[in-house]
């Protein structure tokens, strides 16, 4: 995926990701260090200065460790300094859990004994008022200035089992420790991030490396994601976000992530009101627009969840590396309920629950006569007693259903090592012929078991809706992968005028919008009554007057617009009256004539705009007229530029979109000319970055396939502080 | 909740229900007999025939248990019998473990013996074809005659853990003995109801008694749910269902369990397609139309899940015997993203995330100035230090607070008994001072602390959405409760004509409804176009001109409705266009004349109808008018006859609800007319139950507040058959 706004900035494949802002130089110093000073290390192993000296001799880190603390001369066996100068070696990364009055004085010492990273755990400052974020400010620019990577304050560090580099003081490792994993994790929280390393661990489901931003004073949410994004150690990406300080880093990080092919999942928090509140509160952080955020998730192809649970499940499911981009799924049960159940929940996720071909179906019943053969295929119990016959029942659906994956649930079979040995070393064999297809196992087992199935390439799920949700998860982001390619924005139209930092009105909106190709309705301005007789005559009948004034953005409002008029007298007689109306209800406002505009009918009425988000700068809006807009808010949401093919996902997504297609008798409505202004109104919007407040195109008229679609009025507000 | 279809029928509280058709007599003997017969009862434990033998004696059975085999002297230790006829002692219950063919001869010696209830675990019955069925129907017709009471065929039998009834041959419990609780169980599908009892006691959840229904040839799905309903050592009930046979006795037993306060909770599979396509071939049952299903578990306060963990979360949260009616939910937590993610999940689920009072949020800041002290509650990870903080915290968000639920996020603290154990000594003592107050902890915990911490009063979960939805349920099921009473239909009206069984035209249609105060558009017939005029000037312009024919259903689409006619000449005009169009298009169709009706303007669509459920009987649908019903669905159902505050609830389900209550500009609508109207239909639909295809009052204009509401067009269709 390319953007003008990044596009050859980024390398994708290179070895590091430096923009003006995106920037993971550097963090190889934090997540793999040769040498790690810890300052404020304590003698105490439990206590938070204690326990990274204890995590990383007991995880086996291979560098050396440099405790640092004036009041000892040893520190848990170690040789301790009275400070990071007085170290003679060099070090790579500083851990700092001192008392927040003296974090300030220690990176200052570290930049001036060349240290490469820090991390600082220390709490008490941009999130407890105005001193802490001075200090945070303060360290900010050290960073800056000196070029040293700083993680935190008030984070919980980071983890890499490959090498042992245990620089955290999460209790959550304190329950078992950690083991590696093809799973790369960044959370903006330490606890959350503390607390799905205990969860995963649970599930047996290791971190390649873990990583918790804090306060963010340096190295970003985005700088690790795009550091994820390059480690070759990581295959897929978790990650808990509460909200970004820069919109853009996010968006080039999820570019990396996807030119890498490397799945991210990822949860974000602050969807209502309330759990929105909260997170402004939690973090520093400028929360921005949840359904934004949520566009911005589905143009990059990031797979948002919404549980822990799902984020666990989902990452685990991305670890088998398969990315179907068809979803054809067969289900095979020893519970016929089950797949009744697997069945309603992968159609409602939009997979294809398609029918085995008859002569495999016969074959099955030849197999086993009471099993249903369609698919969801139903062994019944029997495998319970004749285990072959589930082994037996997966090939004949695999050579023969073309299936792109499957489940097979086998119940309570894996709580008994026995008995799941037997299915095992029938199934192995089976799978290991279908190497291309996603194999899931849905069952309740014992982490032993899970793991011996695991290592023969199955996926193991306890609940089946479950395993069916990380299936369809799998197919959302194999099409994610694909659609990259095609989705290249137009190129901006030479004709193409920036927009200007005066008011405009409707009449020098449309024309603005005319220069990108955005066609527009027709208009006159009329200065009298017979003048606006005379541009309806030319026009053709039935039109449309409207008021010409750039101080009226709402004319509807202001009495300002009538319709339908369908002769020249008509006309004549609304002239005045419309002024009137505008006079009283604006007297002050600038009025500069009457439009004249035909009608525009037999299309389907749509609304097109444009706001700038703080965050994500231009995004496009759409939905239909009428209820759809104003009462189910039926709306879809993208960050300009965007191409044809992604404007075609945005118009699929309203649920009033079967009217588009021709539901209640309509004509199928020019939905590839709805497209194609979507497109170019994203592409308007993102070289205007910055110059105006909002675009709205309403009604822009979708006429009947083939006819086109048309902007019946338009209004472009310049942004205020240009003005 | 009583209904003029059951009332007086059912007593509630009585020890047995027993209607035309619901019928738990007898079922004593399946759930806790005293004495039991095994036929094809086998020596090798590990047999289909041997296991329930063997899970007898195991689960301490106390009565006697008699192995029937004319093969052996003696099985598994106890003497055996050549037939059932041969044991001296009465049998209560007699498990039948034969092959297909030998079942009816068995179920006739057991009714010669004078046994009392039958299980059947044998296959090859209904679910393999013709013969099955017609064995089936033998079984079936036995017991009617006999009143013995038949489980099965093709079932997985019955378990109740307090009598060490372990009737069954599921090796769900081979990997673990059952232990009570307060569950009742009941599944149509043994296999899923094996996988259920395995993942329950998987999680530490225990059931009071646990049954499968099989095919069904006697004992049903709703004679077992009603026995629940009615067994003292059973508090909640989960219930698994893929179809009814008998959509009355499934309403009445969900009534029974609603007088006996006993929470439903309910997975109902066949919700797609696909799925509903599956468990039509999985069952003989009728499946009938899921969206009806889901009305009849709104209206009788049984509440749908969908996966299994969280029909066993659900269930699980029910134990707690608490079912608050309002929603406030406070939210602790040692991870503010937690707090955040569970403040998301509450609010999407329509709870109260209602912020702690000022002072409270004062007393909170000086225990612990780092924490966020609004709601979420974020004490920081600071209690993994001091667990006092988060005893403390609670204490005073549920003193102060007035919350109806709490969740305390602990994080892994469960992980470590010792660290636990600390909590749970500060946590208990709250927990008791306010036992009203609805307490969960969600953490990561072993089966001992979770086992602990459920002794002291609260629910444990580790997923903490789970929580949430959890307690959204409890609140949801609560409401129920208290809304039975309420919910009486209106009595039938005394001037109801029955609806006859000849077609009927749009007057006719719109004068029984009226007799049934349902409001009606006036109305004349006219045979001409002078007659039409006169009618017009009447009845005042503008008028609609429609064909009155019982022949044109559809008359927009014949062309016989033209509106809006506002002048004397107009309608001449159109009188004869209108019977030309119709002619042309429906040349048979035989025409009464042109109904003449005032336009009625100025109110809201909508649309009312009635269908006659083939499982439930008559059932009620609502929409608005345009794009709702027929673009977007959007449409709610409730099955006949229910009273105002359920028809209340109907409305306010719909999407477009906020139209009428006056978004966009619009004047509120007389909703409380439109619920009036709607429970009247209903009544009118029940009392005329079986005499009608279908009713439809399209459409239905609901004026602004305190104007009423009026049918503008209405359509009876009696039933096909009985013309």
């Amino acid at each position: 995926m390319t953007w003008s706004s990044s596009q050859g900035r980024l390398s994708g494949q290179a070895g590091s990701a430096k923009t003006q802002s995106l920037n993971t130089d550097g963090l190889e110093m934090l997540f793999r260090p040769a040498s790690v000073a810890v300052l404020g290390a304590s003698i105490d192993p439990s206590k938070i200065g204690g326990r990274p000296v204890r995590y990383l001799k007991e995880a086996g880190f291979r560098g050396r460790i440099y405790p640092v603390n004036p009041k000892y001369k040893e520190v848990q066996g170690l040789t301790a300094y009275p400070s990071v100068g007085d170290i003679e070696e060099p070090i790579e990364l500083a851990i700092i859990a001192l008392p927040a009055q003296a974090v300030v004085e220690a990176v200052r010492a570290c930049t001036a004994k060349g240290v490469r990273a820090a991390l600082i755990f220390s709490a008490g400052f941009a999130e407890i008022g105005d001193e802490g974020r001075r200090m945070q400010e303060e360290i900010a620019s050290i960073a800056r200035s000196s070029g040293i990577r700083i993680l935190g304050p008030n984070c919980l560090g980071v983890m890499n089992s490959r090498n042992g580099v245990i620089a955290t003081f999460s209790a959550g490792i304190e329950s078992g420790s950690p083991s590696g994993g093809r799973i790369g994790f960044v959370s903006q929280s330490g606890a959350f991030g503390s607390h799905c390393f205990a969860a995963a661990r649970e599930k047996g489901l290791g971190f390649s490396s873990w990583v918790t931003t804090g306060n963010e004073s340096d190295v970003e949410f985005s700088d690790c994601l795009a550091y994820l994004a390059l480690d070759e150690d990581t295959e897929v990406i978790a990650a808990y976000l509460e909200g970004c300080r820069d919109g853009d880093k996010l968006k080039r990080s999820l570019e990396i992530a996807h030119e890498n092919r490397k799945p991210v999942v990822i949860l974000k928090v602050g969807a209502s009101e309330i759990g929105a509140e909260a997170a402004a509160s939690h973090t520093a952080a400028l929360v921005g627009s949840d359904e934004v955020y949520d566009a911005l998730f589905r143009q990059y192809n990031a797979h948002r969840v919404r549980s822990v649970s799902e984020l666990l499940d989902v990452a685990y499911a991305c670890t088998a590396g398969t990315f179907p981009t068809k979803g054809k799924i067969g289900l095979i049960t020893v519970s016929g309920g089950i797949g009744i159940l697997m069945a309603d929940a992968a159609s409602t996720a939009g997979l294809d629950v398609a029918a085995l071909p008859e002569p495999a179906q016969e074959k099955l019943r030849r197999l086993w006569a009471p099993a249903a053969v369609r698919n969801p295929v139903d062994t019944t119990a029997q495998p319970l007693n004749d285990p072959a016959l589930t082994s037996k029942f997966l090939e004949v659906m695999l050579q023969e259903g073309g299936y792109d994956l499957s489940i097979n649930f086998l119940t309570h079979v894996g709580l008994s090592k026995p008995f799941a040995d037997r299915f095992r070393a029938l199934l192995a064999p089976v799978r290991k012929k279908f190497p291309e297809c996603v194999a899931v196992v849905s069952m309740l087992a014992s982490p032993e078991v899970r793991k011996v199935f695991e290592d023969d390439g199955f996926l193991v799920f306890e609940e089946p809706t479950a395993a069916v949700a990380a299936s369809a998860a799998l197919v959302k982001i194999g099409r994610g992968f694909t659609r990259a390619s095609k989705a290249a924005p137009p190129q901006p139209s030479p004709s193409a005028k920036p927009i200007p930092d005066f008011p405009l009105n409707e009449r020098e909106s449309k024309l603005l919008l005319s220069e990108v190709d955005i066609r527009v309705v027709e208009d006159r301005l009329a200065q009298s009554a017979e003048e606006a007789a005379e541009a309806a005559e030319e026009l053709g009948f039935p039109v449309a007057l409207k008021v010409a004034s750039p101080d009226v953005r709402h004319k509807s409002d202001a009495g300002g617009v009538v319709l339908g008029l369908d002769s020249a007298p008509a006309v004549r007689k609304s002239f005045p009256r419309l002024l009137e109306r505008v006079r009283a209800s604006a007297p002050e406002a600038h009025v500069d004539g009457v439009l004249v505009t035909p009608m525009v009918e037999g299309g389907m009425e749509t609304i097109l705009g444009v706001r700038d988000d703080p965050l994500f700068g231009p995004t496009v809006v759409f939905g239909l007229g009428g209820v759809f807009v104003e009462v189910l808010s039926d709306v879809a949401f993208r960050i300009a530029p965007f191409g044809e093919q992604e404007a075609h996902g945005m118009i699929r997504e309203i649920r009033g979109y079967p009217l588009l297609e021709g539901a209640r008798g309509r004509k199928r409505a020019d939905i590839a000319a709805l497209a194609r202004t979507l497109a170019r109104l994203s592409v308007f919007a993102a070289e205007n970055a910055g110059r105006f407040d909002s675009i709205d195109i309403n009604p822009f008229i979708v006429l009947p396939e083939g006819q086109g679609a048309v902007a019946a009025d338009a209004l472009i507000v310049p942004k205020a502080d240009v003005r």
